[in-house]
């Protein structure tokens, strides 16, 4: 398995990013690394390290797409930029999966752009696992379409279903349809329009779930729109931030709340870590024609270990073939 | 200030429908309430309670609309249901509010056609109030409006404004425009069209906000369709909800961590407090003419009492006029 890891893509990149390749090459036997980006700026990272026998290699970039720059005109401008690169070691069978903590859009329109979309797929969404009681479900899209047709929709369901399936490992995923109601007839014209689609899909369709099921493990798969999905995201991981904020303001404010918050430390840490969205490496942007794991920019060293680890095991479990396959299935 | 009490609305009722009303009876002394329903089970309900000299009538209603009915035909069908009664005591003048814990679409439909809109107001629009770091923000539309037009988002912003200004007592609120992105070129169709005439009011408009603003005290009001904002309102409850009933499972997993939650139980309760929506009371029906005050259906008495309270300082502090003059000052 070797991907290509944009070197450069993200918020303290590449210190970051290079930490996390080392850390992914220790733990992970078959895993060869490229990092893609500034050959001075990368080789002195490198230089902090013991990476003799490493499965390591250095190509180099010239350019960066910055994490606030446009994505369509930046890589217009930005050809020798390091995701453009990245992506093209892919196309030239040189790397199977690219890793990037950079510029999200930049991420989709470069892999899009270079590699295009699995057949039968008209627009590659960004899905991403998030903790509910008892184990995670799939969000999608989380951002890459705004404004969406039933149809992509559906091809949303069908390439979160084959994710679920193989990388979860969960036979008959269960696949909900984002809405305000359970009732077939509550929704948007959109969700409407797409609840007729996908009942009539083979997929394990239980229709509409609310926001309140994305927490409470009723459903593996939920499917929205990415405008609807990058909200929801924010919205959950910004709330997670702020109780577990406010819980230490209430904690620190006397001194036997302190000692209670002590002895029972280890809780806090287990709940601290079930919404870390760093444990769950990064989330792949399903219908490319290639396999991309995209991250935060924020991303620390974790997140970009689990983020390689996760190409492994897109690339190990063929996941894009059995999306081929599955929207064939599907007749779509 | 006299309010017509929806006496069979909602899971519980009408006993913590009457429970409360008798609790914001002792509480806060200009309320009259006009309990609307079975005057048989709620006489029955009443029994239980030293009710002499509290100001409080009974209007029978001989049907209820289900929470799970379809409001349009149900409302049809049910001309002589309690929230049909409620909204016609207001027609009548007979009082100058309505509370309802039960269905929430009947609640709307019921008083958009008894009531009508305000001169200027095309949609009526929920707004909810959501606890942030610092305080609370104001989230308008959370499902009154699944698929919406620019102007409809324009109007929801005036409302809410007003409703920031008059009863959260915030002199020049900030009001943003959920989206994805900060920047003006980022979201859909609906939102971008809406970002421009945001731009023109006298509004403080500070822009798009984003999911993670909702939490952060970034933004006083926050505006969306009610697709996009029953979604997020019911994921971030529902986080709420799970993020505790995590803690507490990992809290009780051993001795020490039991004993430490005992001493820092004080912290527990006030964040319980914090994300507990039934203490910020009901959330008012903007746009309407006149004043109606919805909660949940499986709201507890403590949300009565504070809906009850709501109502109240919807009518003394004549938000409906407000509403009136900040369309007109806007010129749409």
């Amino acid at each position: 398995m070797r991907v290509a890891l944009d070197a450069m893509g993200g918020d303290r990149a590449p210190g970051i990013i290079v930490e996390g390749a080392i850390q992914a090459l220790r733990e992970y036997r078959d895993l060869e690394v490229i990092l893609v980006g500034d050959e001075k700026k990368v080789k002195r990272e490198l230089s902090k390290y013991r990476i003799k026998g490493l499965p390591l290699s250095i190509i180099h970039a010239s350019q960066v797409v910055e994490m606030d720059e446009l994505p369509t005109s930046a890589l217009r401008e930005k050809k020798d930029s390091s995701i453009m690169v990245a992506a093209r070691l892919v196309k030239e069978r040189k790397a199977q999966a690219i890793v990037s903590a950079g510029n999200t859009g930049a991420a989709m329109v470069a892999t899009k752009v270079v590699l295009g979309t699995l057949e039968g797929i008209e627009r590659p969404a960004i899905a991403i696992l998030t903790p509910h009681i008892y184990g995670v479900s799939i969000l999608t899209d989380v951002g890459a379409n705004v404004d969406c047709k039933p149809q992509h929709l559906l091809q949303f369901a069908i390439m979160g279903n084959t994710y679920a399936k193989e990388i979860l490992r969960i036979e008959k995923p269960k696949v909900g349809l984002l809405s305000v109601g359970k009732e077939k007839i509550k929704g948007n014209e959109l969700t409407k329009a797409t609840y007729d689609l996908l009942a009539k899909t083979s997929l394990n369709f239980i229709g509409n779930v609310e926001g309140r099921d994305i927490f409470n493990g009723s459903v593996d798969v939920i499917v929205c729109d990415g405008f609807i999905g990058n909200i929801v995201l924010k919205t959950g991981e910004s709330l997670a931030e702020t109780m577990q904020g406010m819980l230490k303001k209430e904690i620190t404010k006397n001194f036997l709340r302190k000692l209670g918050a002590l002895l029972s430390m280890g809780a806090y840490r287990a709940l601290k870590k079930r919404f870390d969205y760093s444990e769950y490496g990064g989330a792949p942007l399903l219908g490319i024609n290639g396999v991309c794991i995209i991250t935060h920019g924020g991303a620390p060293t974790l997140a970009i270990k689990n983020a390689l680890r996760v190409a492994g095991e897109f690339i190990n479990h063929k996941v894009n073939a059995h999306i081929i396959e599955a929207v064939k299935r599907e007749k779509i």
